[in-house]
């Protein structure tokens, strides 16, 4: 090309420019891959793995992908649609302040954000410390015993003590209390979840549970309407008749109100959101579940737990696992797999750097102006109608109540219309003593409003004087370390250079698809604009938020060939659990009701057989072929067998195998001829974008996990967004919203399933960036280069490794397999001893974050490398793995003890490896430069392997006294 | 205090909640840390220390702090008075994208932006690889030999370019031609640099060059006006008379154009804004410089160049220090220090992201628009000057001038008025083509602008066909790596990583403050109404900045007890220059221009007597007495020797070696007595702010840095700020700056001493939004405390180390210094062997950064805590001091060979310690735990100590062959 000669304009303009930043491998690398593996071109290997009977015929009908500055200016344009107004609603929304330290340390930094759930403890110490501060500021506020690691949001918090207190509960009730000044949208998801497990929701006045025959009750303290109530009383007298006690309870006021468990309640629940977590239109925010002792080991979700390294030192990992869905299956009675561990960090650290006594002077900040409002509100003749009040006043405004909210929106102020003749109004710790100040001038029009004269000393708070609490909390040193600007930053960055993240290695999990999350993907989560609205502004308000739905769900429709979806999910397990109420909700319409039972492959996440119960409905397995795949004759033959309760099948697709099962159309068909739906887990959605669409080939249902598929980080085990999508004839039975006004009126929606309308709606311009970036051929690309990733990885390991139901597709090196391989460990065990679990700690010393370990099979790992990974990675994965085979080797040759070498040691902590006696059959450089490359750089591990057993038998779930560590640490020294 | 009691208002709204996070120490530690000290109260600690005579007798009369959130928001509404409307002004500024893996990794990201200088080279290997990464860009862009790690801005580049012509050049000409298309701030610095040194500078269209007896030429390349010229046959006219040629290229222009290397030019410089870093109305941005072999030696400025460590394996390190001020004194020729570090990151950071084909892309583009452009005009009529042109027309507007600017700025555009009858419009990577058609509209309005169909497949470039580059550039591997998002990010964590900042550790240098640099002090930078606006917008759209320009100048006056700032010096080091350029200027007015002696005490940092030398001013050095303070007598005599000539006498109070000296007030007085002027060095101000003020106890000028005293981070080695501070009769002669409208007609003034009129504005709302939140009181507390902190380091390691220059203070344990404390390591050596450069080395294993190491005395430690250590780091480095005394005490013992210990062989990388073979006389354990706290976390030094002398000897300061690293890991392996 002459060096002046002329370039076509769009290629100078790049608008692909994206899809190079987001896909690892270039076109040279590709080549190289391909010649590996054996395929001719990256769509001839596409052909050859994926059913033709399923590849879309029609390209996705999404825009053309665009530059990562133009998708920023367009999302910028829409977010400039919603308006910011100060809101006073409250209803568990508040405004808050992020520290900035924290902000831009932990929110906006991809070692915390892009880091996996805490399944591999020791390479996860740092965000579990977090996290075990945030179990700490949970029980020290609610006087509980324990605390989990957090909930997806208050209402389904609400939700799960709900059955929690059912299954625990010694009363045959079947009647669920709720108190009528509980917050609107957790008695819209309790209602929800109510439902089709037979539970009675009976709502009243909360004096009236005193006389209820019920399981259990639900209080919320302070009320909605800012009443802050006794219940005492109500505990005793629902305690008497067996009764359980959920409070929900605002962690802020906590700090002056006396603890739920000091005045008797079971189970606290509520949001963190108010501790540094911006509103953004309802999540994603951190919420609670703490129990008394007596519950402990029944809590749901994520508990992160102290046990012991093989040191000895104090060491974290996730505590009874046991209980968990993913082990329980369908006896499982809660189906959460995510938390919301990023928003839990932020909350913990909120409460690191204020301690107790800056989180009590916000408290008292809050009740003073609240007293004082009060006081100034009386003063000029306008009456509040709570008599006790911590943030919250419900004030009289009759037949003014228009008026008085219209004066404050053009205040540039939302308040919130308690009943037709009040309106609440809300502090929290950004209120001035100017919001104050006019918001008496809106209440009180054409009065001179109060001056602050009279309580510049003070103002007594109007907390009733037997709530006053008196107990201390967050005593340990980690709240009264980190006050300083200085000592708040070290602290975050010491945690978080404990953990391995995606800003340090590739992170291959099959199932997981740990991939990019872009820099220009998480510039607009922070927006004002996107970030500091809150979920129940009026409509008119949150325009922009309005169309980022729109789009964002016509291009997954495209995207997934489904003709409607619901964000509203705020999980995947939520989004498998509202798709399977619609399947539910539309047997019933037709009159089928009774029909509930639901077909489950046993190579099924156990999310699958969790969310069936919850819904209901009886699980019934079928069969795998030796192969992976579905067993087609024992599916007909069970399809034969409930024909007439047939509700619904999940399947996932590909599989959890990593395969793309070549029957898959005729499956869907087959229980569609027996009347049932299916419903197509979105887990391996990576595969398929762009090559064949769910929705197109026989899916009812699916949920997306847009924490996998479409960028949103999973950071650190959550925030998820678990979007539920349907076909043409379901779309009328998609969750409802009523407290958000969405879908009010329509009785065939399911109600609500999180407690924001959109979910986790502060996290959907990921997704909404991500799409816009890569555009229909772009996407296209990354699916095929996840497939390619996987292959090529199964193609360098298939010598070393046996790969485990890869499709054995001719000329394809390594067999074929989907955008993930399962290599099987298990020969390797009976050869050598060595488990999967050794390998995968082994990997730590490489500087991995270990595959997913035994799933689906036991005693293999199943990686999964995403289209983000670099050749170079690729390869440095591969070359550690094939080192690891020939560690193996020696193992198997006898050159190393079977219970002493490299992998049964692994990981090696640098301490271990510096003690001055050294009795291994290996050498310490073979422990710590297995290979050449690490000498380059390296990551060691925090700590030995973790003990599990020892710390489940143990059960520790708070911050670990400091001595604890120091002792530790001083062992080893007198050692030397 | 009853729980519901009132609490005063004003401690609720807590409106100084800032100091707290800003100062480490609370008051319980400060109660302890006085009672080792055996102070009283800080106040009395002051008293003790502080000269009665100079203590400020008025508080600052600055406003009360304010809350993080208030002063970001009026911060906000301040920048709101800025305009951003589009640029294509040009004139060496341009849009920019910066990619936000960069954005948020580096300039957003504490590790990389609170690092200091690299002169501790083991702890500074991440950035020195970036600088390299730089040094590469720059070389191979302009094809010179050898390029430096940055320079101030272009301006100073040329100047600095000039100067070294004229050292080096073998012409006897006074005179230095600059062509009339050299970017007009840069004429204007280069004649403010020329002036006091007797330099002619002569002006003229570039081909009078040919003719002129010069020692050197500049020419810029594009020209202002966007005309490409063949300088060859200049180059060797000039060459022909032994004349140097300095080249002002841009280095995106240069991807298409021949380098200067290739036709001959000797130096190169210019500015890499354009690479990823906003405009932020002028800076801080890298500039560079570049020359031929023949000058390597010679080149100003900061080199980083690779030598081996200890081990063998290449390392980086500063090179040819023995080059600079600080070594060189009264006898260099430029007093750099500072570098801009961070944005010379950037830049190099987005070569290696785009790559050489990503930055021919962007090149192309910006030409391709331009030839578009100009077809366009053509097409409709109008008429551009120059023939060629990469980004830059000049455009025909005659009588239409005004009105032609007029509709631009209605288009929200800014063009350049490049003469009465021409506009110029200069475009950049974010120029669209509605940006190109909307031009089209302004300069031919009523008719209809041409479309781009004739364009699509591009345009034949307006580049003069023997300029098109032929040669490659960037083909070292790290540019042709990580292009993808994952790649990049992991290569900037990667290299992160291997340095220890601010945000892991304390940094306890001597003379240069590292406080904390807190985030919300950062996050205005990045706001688009400070980033994205150009130095040259008309001065109506930079409202903003002119106000924040005067609050910050009113409140360091406060500060400084001056009545005039100008914020222009974007280093200290040329706030120094300036400073004693106002003081020549002064005795110019008054007829006593020959006054040029400058008197500067033994003890001073080795700038002043560079600057002094740059205005041509001789140095005379006065004796310190052995207790380090001016020797009054000599000063005296000094004084009258040079009763007739004496210009000024430099000082830096408190002392280079952390003294308040009692004197200073007489000092001051005597100096005027005999017609001199005092210039205080602020180096120290640290120690003076609200306490004591240089422009009330007799200086008469100061420089400030406010990268020391008032937080903006030091970013590895810049951007600094250094503005001059004067007395009410020297502030007409503050520096000018005609191309920014700034005193253009003020003859008094001295000229323009940067290239923009307000230097590095885009950091300055971090000392604004410093002094806002602390206030009055809490810059005052800022001050006691690190006095307070620096006294609790000597009263520890006071027993164990002597503290050189102690005060003496009766009752103070320690002595009494002022901020910072000099250990005496020399009677060590004697008895140990260990160096002061062993100690440090031995810190990094500890996990510190080094205190400033033989300054101001050979062979000691200066130690400065800053304010904002909290104890528990100031006890943990007291710890690893008196630690590492005991280790030396064992080598003094001989229980530790002279030759082989711990601190000799410091420090110790990992990799060295985990050896099969370990024939040393101490443990593996004493090596990497000295103590305790260490085993809990602990940082390893990525390389063992480097060898400088190597290093000068093989100079070589390029990108380092991969195949090196490799070969060295290997060398190791093969060992184990």
């Amino acid at each position: 090309m002459s060096l002046t000669a002329p370039t076509p304009l769009a290629e100078l303009e790049n608008a692909a420019e994206f899809i190079a930043r987001h896909i690892g491998p270039d076109s040279s690398d590709e080549t190289q891959m391909l010649s590996v593996i054996g395929a001719a071109s990256r769509e001839a290997l596409i052909s050859a793995l994926v059913p033709a009977n399923i590849v879309r015929d029609a390209a996705m009908a999404i825009p053309d992908g665009t530059t990562e500055a133009k998708a920023l200016a367009e999302l910028k344009a829409l977010a400039g649609k919603n308006q910011v107004l100060k809101s006073f609603i409250g209803q568990g929304y508040f405004g808050t302040i992020t520290p900035g330290v924290i902000l831009r340390n932990i929110l906006e930094n991809p070692a915390w954000y892009t880091a996996y759930t805490p399944y591999q403890a020791e390479i996860s110490q740092g965000r579990m410390e977090a996290l075990l501060n945030f179990q700490t500021m949970v029980t020290d506020l609610t006087g509980m015993a324990i605390a989990n690691a957090s909930m997806l949001d208050e209402a389904t918090a609400a939700a799960e003590a709900m059955t929690l207190a059912m299954r625990m509960g010694k009363s045959k009730s079947k009647v669920f209390f709720v108190a009528d000044d509980v917050l609107p949208q957790t008695l819209e998801v309790v209602q929800t979840r109510a439902r089709p497990i037979g539970i009675e929701v009976v709502v009243g006045p909360a004096e009236q549970a005193a006389d209820k025959d019920c399981f259990a009750a639900l209080f919320q303290y302070p009320g909605v309407t800012g009443q802050v109530r006794v219940l005492k009383p109500l505990v005793d007298a629902i305690h008497a008749r067996n009764g359980l006690v959920i409070v929900a309870a605002d962690l802020l006021a906590l700090t002056l109100l006396q603890a739920p468990a000091e005045f008797g309640a079971d189970i606290a629940c509520g949001n963190t959101q108010r501790f540094g977590m911006p509103m953004g239109a309802g999540g994603p925010h951190a919420a609670y579940l703490a129990t008394q002792d007596a519950l402990k080991r029944s809590l749901p979700g994520r508990l992160v737990g102290v046990s012991v390294d093989s040191h000895g030192a104090p060491a974290y990992r996730l505590a009874l696992q046991t209980r968990e869905q993913h082990i329980r299956r369908e006896k499982a009675t809660s189906n959460i797999c995510t938390a919301q561990v990023l928003p839990a960090v932020i909350a913990s650290m909120y409460a690191v750097y204020h301690g107790p006594e800056g989180l009590r002077r916000i408290a008292r900040r809050v009740a003073s102006f609240t007293a004082i409002f009060a006081a100034g509100l009386k003063l000029r003749g306008v009456d509040v109608v709570n008599a006790h009040a911590f943030d919250t006043l419900e004030i009289v405004t009759g037949p003014q109540t228009d008026a008085v909210l219209a004066r404050a929106v053009s205040a540039h102020m939302n308040l919130r219309r308690a009943s037709a003749t009040t309106v609440s109004v809300s502090f929290d710790e950004t209120t001035t003593r100017a919001c104050v100040a006019t918001l008496w001038g809106i209440f009180a029009p054409g009065q001179t409003p109060p001056t602050f004269d009279a309580f510049e000393q003070g103002i007594e708070l109007r907390l009733p004087a037997e709530l006053v609490r008196t107990s201390g909390f967050l005593a340990h040193p980690v709240f009264n370390t980190h006050h300083s600007e200085t000592e708040m930053l070290r602290y975050i960055r010491r945690l978080s250079d404990k953990d391995l993240a995606l800003d340090r290695s590739m992170i291959p999990l099959g199932s997981c698809t740990m991939k990019l999350n872009a820099t220009s993907e998480m510039i607009p989560i922070t927006w004002p604009e996107f970030a500091h609205v809150h979920p129940f502004a009026p409509a008119d308000q949150l325009e922009g938020y309005k169309l980022l739905d729109e789009q964002l769900c016509k291009w997954l429709e495209q995207a997934t060939g489904y003709a409607g979806i619901s964000l509203q999910p705020n999980a995947g397990s939520q989004g498998e659990y509202a798709g399977l109420l619609v399947i539910k909700a539309w047997h019933e319409s037709r009159g089928e009701g009774s029909r509930d039972v639901c077909l489950i492959p046993e190579s099924a996440h156990g999310t699958n057989p969790a969310s069936a119960q919850m819904v209901g409905m009886k699980v019934v397995v079928v069969k795998c072929t030796p192969a992976g795949e579905v067993d087609m004759a024992d599916l007909e033959a069970k399809c034969i067998a409930h024909k007439d309760d047939l509700a619904a099948m999940m399947i996932t697709y590909p599989s959890t195998y990593g395969v793309f099962e070549p029957g898959v159309k005729a499956l869907c068909a087959l229980v569609h001829q027996y009347g049932g739906r299916v419903y197509v887990d979105g887990a391996n959605m990576n595969a398929m974008v762009g090559v064949a669409a769910p929705g197109q080939f026989g899916g009812d249902v699916s949920h997306l996990n847009l924490h996998k598929t479409f960028c949103i980080p999973h950071g650190g085990g959550g925030p998820g967004v678990g979007p539920v999508c349907v076909v043409e004839d379901l779309v009328p039975f998609l969750p409802a919203h009523r407290s958000g006004g969405l879908g009010a009126d329509d009785t065939r929606r399911v109600g609500a399933v999180s407690a924001a309308p959109l979910g986790n709606a502060a996290v959907l311009p990921i997704s909404w960036m991500y799409v816009r970036m890569m555009g229909a051929a772009g996407l296209k690309q990354a699916t095929e280069t996840a497939i390619l990733n996987a292959n090529y990885i199964a193609a360098r390991l298939s010598g070393h490794y046996d790969i485990h139901f890869s499709g054995g597709v001719a000329g394809i090196k390594g067999g074929g397999v989907a955008h993930e391989c399962i290599l099987d460990l298990r020969p390797l065990k009976d050869s050598s001893g060595i488990s999967a679990e050794d390998v995968a700690k082994r990997l730590i010393d490489y500087g991995f974050h270990a595959p997913t370990l035994s799933f689906p099979v036991a005693g293999t790992l199943m990686v999964e490398p995403t289209e983000s990974e670099p050749l170079v990675e690729l390869d440095r994965f591969c070359d550690a793995m094939i080192a690891i085979r020939a560690e193996i080797a020696k193992v198997e040759q006898g050159s190393w003890p079977r219970e002493d070498n490299p992998l049964k040691n692994a990981p090696h902590t640098a301490q271990a490896l510096l003690k001055a006696e050294w009795p291994h059959a290996y050498t310490r450089e073979d422990a710590a430069y297995p290979v050449t490359a690490l000498r380059l750089g390296k990551y060691w591990s925090p700590v030995g392997r973790v003990d599990n057993v020892y710390g489940d038998r143990n059960l520790f779930c708070s911050c670990v006294p400091m001595s604890d560590f120091a002792e530790a640490a001083e062992a080893e020294a007198a050692q030397a």
